[in-house]
């Protein structure tokens, strides 16, 4: 039996989010289907980062074990084949020692969030990025999201159904960046909690807004409760970019 | 009576092209609805470059004239608000004097054409960039493409469809770049023939190939003969970026 590591990148628009579930399709379910077609075993395809309905992935990690015996570009390929015309894609693929495990091994996580700030409704960027019409001041969002930056108790930015043990968490970058219409926010933690990265851009755009401060940041996170933070921001502009080991 | 002058973007994956066609929908068809949607008036909505099924816009520019007397900001959120649910944006638009002309009055166009050069297939840009799973050299592509840069008869690279008057045309930019797995075509004339970006990108292709050299770019530009041209690249790779007038 060999343990493969495998880089996915995927569109989350049509998907119920990684996981399995039971209302629509999910991108675990898809990877075992086309790793089923490929060689005939019943393998289980463990992530690093469960993405929610909606949330893309520029590089998902995931681990399998196979008996048969093949190489790293058949992998790669014959999954690629069978996943058409889905769109996910397998990068790489590589054998790993059987202590690598996608989720419980990985070391960081780096997220990104893209926001265009534009009156005009998206066209090319439909279901991949955040559509803000009004205006954002990204400088002011580059200030607020430092008080993030740390090991602190997220338990403001925490969805209800998070099922992490603890909400204190280190995140150890929350950078904003515009370039033309388009902000992008960056996140790297060890892991995050369920909606962390999404509950932090939403609220940051209230700073973005001119509706709220730094230090109203400050005290949403010193408050350690949900309904202190900002809104959840929408799935389309989140992105699954890197998982380091 | 006003007219205007409109910037609009769109993804052209589900559109027969700009041009009203009869066998199926056009940006054009789309436009032109949501403006009498909009005014009650039937407008001709004339355009800078008439781009073919499946090639995409971030700055197409367009020019109608109504009756109807109003806002340059009202023009463009009510065509919005009718484009619904379309993959089509009016970005801006701007009154404009009577002699201005979409098509005629432009002075520059600008199209870049869009290449991931991987194995693995496209999740998160399918439909938006050619997918080339074999390996090109950007390099040779580049000093190729130095060729094509200036004043030619061009009928090698022209559709059998054309109808510009003249096969001869002064190509005033043609570089290749690449950042990673993209490689990108940057192509700017006052005016392209029909195909001729896609001809240009899929003779370059195949001197990234290795198959052809940059003597025989040449060679095939002097032939001035369609048939001496290497493939048509296909058309999701390719924006049309920018109209200058």
């Amino acid at each position: 039996m060999t343990r493969w590591k495998l880089v996915i990148e995927y569109d989350g628009t049509g998907f119920v989010g990684w996981q399995r579930q039971d209302n629509g399709p999910s991108v675990q379910e898809a990877m075992e289907r086309a790793v089923k077609a490929f060689c005939g075993e019943d393998a289980v395809v463990w992530c690093a980062g469960r993405t929610d309905a909606g949330v893309h992935a520029l590089g998902q990690v995931a681990h399998l074990d196979i008996e048969k015996s093949t190489t790293a570009r058949t992998v790669r390929d014959a999954i690629n084949q069978h996943l058409k015309p889905l769109p996910i894609a397998v990068l790489s693929a590589e054998p790993v020692d059987a202590q690598f495990h996608a989720r419980l091994s990985a070391r960081r996580r780096l997220y990104r969030y893209r926001i265009v700030n534009r009156r005009a409704p998206l066209a090319i960027e439909r279901n991949r990025a955040w559509h803000v019409p009004y205006a954002l001041d990204a400088d002011a969002m580059r200030a607020a999201a430092q008080a993030l930056v740390g090991r602190h108790d997220f338990s403001t930015f925490r969805a209800s159904l998070c099922q992490a043990k603890s909400p204190v968490k280190t995140l150890d970058e929350l950078s904003v960046a515009r370039d033309g219409e388009e902000i992008t926010v960056t996140a790297r933690a060890r892991s995050f909690l369920h909606h962390q990265v999404r509950n932090m851009v939403g609220t940051l755009s209230l700073v973005g807004r001119g509706k709220w401060t730094s230090a109203d940041v400050a005290s949403a996170l010193a408050a350690k409760d949900r309904t202190k933070g900002g809104p959840t921001a929408p799935p389309e502009g989140l992105y699954l970019v890197e998982v380091g080991y």
